[in-house]
């Protein structure tokens, strides 16, 4: 057992982990990281995230389909909000799709220094499980949270992930003991507990309890997204 | 219910929370907090946190007793180390003490813009719980933390402190659920969780389980230690 993990529960503490070397897992269940992987395990050719809306928008000239969500709503003129299931509509199959999210892009715009950045979400924990297992690398969780704050879900599947490797890595972190304590805790009623959680509450409005149980389904899929060249395939 | 309670679990990300009219609860339970409030209890006349050893030291001449800790051990030339058993001693009765410690001043220098600032730990839990049950103003438990990591000790001390608020507190912030459930999963066990975290993991080698067993007594003293200019005082 010579790999570590670790666990970032907010962007905004990045600066206190050294990410040279280390793959990166980033985590924005509700909604960014499990749509990527929605799109991507239903044949969807890329996914590329832009921070601001205009980049974003600007992509459609190029071919992509665009996805950008504000406040819990599809923008207008967009094509694809942030619910999982339109991702998974037939006639985006190999195409490329161009995202814009808040807070995961921002994780990942803060993780540049990382030797790889895959996506992880409920719905391909298992899939990323046995990717780390298979690497040498040490690991780093890196939460998207909510501008800045430490959010539940994101930190609940951190316990999660933490939890599957506790076998196989070692940790110096205490935010690894707060997740996997968290997750063991919360495990039987996620869906109850993310409901009254901050963003569920701010999301509710826009009926979206049915993408909250989709989003917190476990091991839907059985594929890794990873960042290269700025697009995410996997 | 019109109190809202928010918790910081790291001072670097203390810049998230707006802290005007609000009270701060400082927790740094191993072990700047603790000391303080076994210090204060046992007859201590008020304690001056600072951050730079030489700046403490300095206060030798003012007549101050002077603690001072680097690296879990008692810096040379001071008169208290890091230990609650040390702030007991009679002769420190009505006198003053300059302490420092890198993250418990760190924490209560971030909190310049709060409107109180109180001592929080589990020896003083019940007697700081109704001491803001009594009060109007909204609350963040600000955890000292190890050096910007979110630590275990802290963040169920914040959890331990939410749980018994919740009646009268309502929150909108997402770690008060994470330190919640962290306090429920692990209450039971704390001494034997905290021995394997890794700050009680530095520790270890200078025998301080004693301490540590110490500083997760809840109740002990019925004190709430305040800063007011600059000193900390009942």
């Amino acid at each position: 057992m010579n790999k570590s993990i670790y666990i970032c529960l907010s962007p905004d503490l990045v600066h206190l982990y050294d990410l040279k070397g280390k793959i990166v897992v980033i985590v924005d269940i509700l909604r960014a990281t499990s749509c990527i992987t929605t799109g991507l395990a239903h044949g969807v050719r890329s996914i590329t995230p832009y921070e601001s809306l205009e980049e974003c928008k600007s992509m459609k000239q190029k071919g992509y389909y665009i996805a950008g969500e504000r406040g819990g709503r599809k923008v207008n003129g967009f094509d694809i909000g942030n619910s999982p299931y339109s991702y998974m509509e037939p006639h985006l199959k190999d195409q490329k799709i161009a995202i814009t999210t808040t807070n995961g892009t921002r994780a990942i715009e803060k993780s540049n220094d990382a030797e790889k950045i895959i996506i992880g979400a409920f719905l391909n924990l298992s899939a990323v499980e046995n990717y780390l297992r298979l690497q040498e690398s040490d690991v780093v969780i890196l939460c998207a949270g909510w501008k800045g704050h430490i959010n539940l879900e994101d930190s609940l599947y951190a316990g999660a992930l933490a939890l599957t490797l506790e076998s196989e890595f070692h940790y110096t972190d205490d935010a690894v003991l707060v997740a996997k304590a968290l997750y063991k805790e919360m495990k039987g009623g996620m869906l109850h507990a993310i409901q009254n959680a901050s963003h569920a509450k701010r999301l509710k409005k826009f009926n979206v309890i049915k993408d909250i149980e989709f989003c917190l389904t476990h091991d839907r899929y059985d594929v890794v997204p990873v960042l290269k060249n700025g697009e995410i395939v996997i």
